[in-house]
């Protein structure tokens, strides 16, 4: 290996069984769904993987990734295809599309049909233009064959996932409600075999982390750390995709939650004094992370920077330590907010009694996001606000991405924050009923602090929960990292 | 600066009056082609920028990218704006989204509209909400005002622009047929401006090329080589697009034109012995550079290797050379495809008259893809079919990208390759009037080989062409470069 960042990972190889067990999950909840509605055991649940796309009208491609659901049954990395998987039978089949002569001169050669069944391991694979045939070839029911199509909302976008289409559907009954919240559903609980890819995710971006924050300096871009994580991640751990824009937001910056997108595109540059808070994540195979470090850019603390980080980071730690089975999301967004306010008030920023400022919502003008969120194949993975649970009202809590109890194998993002914010802090400090709470002493000394964030990705355990991430937290390990320190630190560090 | 790769460049200042020199020109040509044609000099142009996109359902929100005719006139990188050329007056309006409160928290500052009149350096900025009673107001005519849309061929893609619309457009006459030509053959010559930036993508692509070159080594894996490119370029260049996907393809791969997208996704270990052919450029505001480099991973070519490599490189520097306003780009191709034969049968793989082999269009065979295409804002720009000029049918002049005559100002890639693909050899060694010209003693030498493209972006002067990719060609500079030596060499080097 060539680089002067050497890494100590490689890319791990994926087996297609996470798949298969993943259509094997599905099948048996479906078929205990259908037995418990008194319905036959019959049909194939069916889906449409993604396409490619083009820029507006010209031939520039995007570089595809796969459709989640499709991804997260099959692992297909090819665009067009469609799969199926038999009820009846538990049968896998997928639809290759078949490609024109002049691909192989332009794209790569064109596989058979036994490439793809041998490389994702189902039980068979045609070709799209054959799906009708094979499906009704397949059936052993009665009448048209039931396709179950995934057709729901998605609660963090709002919007519908698309039901597979394809010439001939005219020949097959289909169900549009069954599917999704069921598929869903087992998205939500994740097998170990993904949980190896989530942590190989996490394994990669952690290091990547540590890379950018020994290298920022003064003077620096906030896009060259962007840069460098996604170099590192690419180079050493074959992950050519992250699992979102990265977020290298510096100083004021740093108070915009959604940082680093076309329109705020990381190109300010990192100043003396500044606090950097760095949201990057790698996705690999599908499985992503999503890791935000925050760290003064000249690598040292000062006191007030101190106050606020100290205050995120008890928040974070609280919250890890006391998830387990059971345990509800929203206390634990409740929990962050409350040690966050109360260290507020211990710094001086804040005057008052802290369950008055709970009351008060005051916890959501410094953390106006919800405490984390369901992690996979999407980085807001879906599953959050399943049939029957509302979302709430009040300011931070209807930020919440999912406010379900934990339950073994959900992996959920630990992000507490701190911000700053002129557009929430503002109007709270001149409102009756929370200006009270500031001290405008304090306050100002914070206007263009920018905001602190820590998020870690965490994974439910039978008795408790295991933090995935592994990056430098405290202070001190922070400190001692950006000064050339190796990390993890040794026992015997003079740093 | 801090890496173990340092650059001799910075990413320049973009002046905005690139873009209004651009609208100027439009002006211009329309008002010309409007006088000509006895139509008033009245209405506006009128163009709808690009939108953010959500990947599939969920709220993944995909890095944005400016429409590329968007970007030509006004240069805005944020999405949602809609753009206005007063044909009367010449004044230009941007009129930009209307962005809720919240985003202040999510996104980042609400920018007034006066910062993106300042930025942007046009006459006067609305709000998206207000287009009608805007243009209405500044409309001078009688009737309704008359909306020059855009909406034609892209003749690459073979997709049609989608014109402009929004809420009130009944309130005007539309014209969909007159704006997309003339502003498209505007597209075509490039100001200094736009040769800057282009030349600015090509120097820090040219340097990022050479870097990956140097550390090229067997066992690496070739998307390795993409993620130093990409680093490079938007480490030191500020280039956080590439013009298309990267291409990095070893082995038999580098047969594979356009190598690298997600179903061949640049995987493969570097052999010893393998040729490499990275096709890699990156975008800097807007403008693009693609420039392809081949060399033996080793660091040593072969003599098949030397072969292959200098028949191409002598027709790349030919056409080069013999580039200047007037000369037909069907010629520049057909001089391509003759020297790669000429040299093919002065190294014993083909026998016979070049001549004969060039009327059996035998250079197809090795060279399926047309010479080079236009590039500016989008890697194939557009124009290279004005109406008119019909499309070859002949393999190989059939996927020329334009067959037009040289002119000024144009910037076109001269990318001549030679390749073993078995999916157009095998049936030309099988073909009754082909199969004579094949040695089959040294063809069989060349199965694997996979091939060579050379690929130079050159914009054309009043006298002839300028290059503006900077890397090494010549087989003793890439094994020079390759062994440590600086580039550009310098006179003294010892390598």
């Amino acid at each position: 290996m060539v680089s002067s960042s050497p890494s100590s990972l490689s890319p791990p190889e994926v087996p297609m069984e996470l798949h298969s067990t993943n259509r094997k999950k599905l099948l048996d909840s479906l078929r205990r769904h259908l037995t418990e509605s008194s319905r036959p055991l019959h049909g194939f649940v069916f889906l449409q993987g993604g396409e490619e796309q083009t820029r507006y009208c010209t031939d520039h491609l995007e570089l595809f990734r796969q459709e989640s659901y499709f991804a997260y049954l099959f692992g297909v990395i090819e665009p067009g295809f469609y799969g199926a998987i038999d009820i009846a039978t538990g049968n896998s089949i997928l639809f290759a599309p078949r490609l024109p002569a002049d691909y192989a001169v332009w794209m790569g050669e064109i596989k058979p049909v036994s490439y793809f069944q041998e490389r994702y391991e189902v039980s068979m694979v045609y070709y799209t233009d054959e799906i009708v045939e094979v499906l009704l070839d397949q059936y052993n029911g009665s009448g048209k064959p039931l396709l179950f199509l995934l057709y729901g909302l998605n609660t963090d976008s709002n919007n519908f996932s698309k039901p597979a289409t394809f010439e001939g559907m005219e020949k097959f009954q289909t169900d549009l409600t069954t599917l999704h919240p069921i598929l869903t559903e087992c998205r939500v609980f994740k097998s170990e075999m993904e949980l190896a890819l989530i942590q190989f995710a996490n394994d990669i971006s952690s290091e990547a982390h540590v890379e950018v924050m020994r290298k920022a300096r003064v003077g620096m871009k906030e896009y060259q750390s962007e840069s460098m994580f996604m170099h590192h991640t690419y180079m050493y751990g074959g992950c050519r995709h992250c699992s979102y824009t990265c977020i290298c937001a510096t100083g004021e910056n740093s108070a915009v939650l959604h940082y680093g997108h076309a329109a705020a595109p990381n190109d300010r540059t990192l100043e003396d004094g500044d606090m950097a808070l760095f949201d990057m994540g790698a996705e690999y195979h599908f499985y992503g992370s999503d890791i935000t470090c925050s760290f003064p850019v000249n690598g040292k603390f000062t006191s007030d920077q101190s106050l606020i980080y100290n205050a995120v980071l008890e928040a974070h730690n609280a919250v890890i330590s006391t998830m387990k089975p059971g345990v509800s999301w929203i206390d634990m967004h409740k929990l962050a907010e409350k040690i966050i306010l109360q260290s507020l008030k211990e710094g001086g920023i804040l005057i008052g009694d802290v369950d008055e400022m709970m009351v008060a919502r005051l916890g959501a003008v410094f953390m106006p996001h919800g405490l984390g969120h369901f992690l996979g194949i999407d980085t807001h993975d879906p599953g959050g606000y399943p049939k029957g649970l509302e979302r709430p009202k009040e300011p931070g809590l209807k930020s919440l991405r999912t406010i379900r109890e934990l339950q073994e194998g959900m992996v959920i993002t630990v992000e507490p924050g701190c911000y700053i914010i002129d557009a929430l802090s503002v109007p709270a400090m001149d409102n009756a009923n929370t200006s009270k709470f500031f001290n405008d002493q304090i306050i100002g000394r914070f206007k263009n602090f920018g905001g602190v964030r820590i998020e870690s990705d965490v994974v439910v355990t039978a008795n408790g929960s295991r933090n995935m991430t592994k990056v430098p937290r405290e202070i001190s390990e922070i400190e001692a990292v950006m000064a050339g320190a190796p990390w993890p630190l040794s026992k015997a560090s003079n740093y």
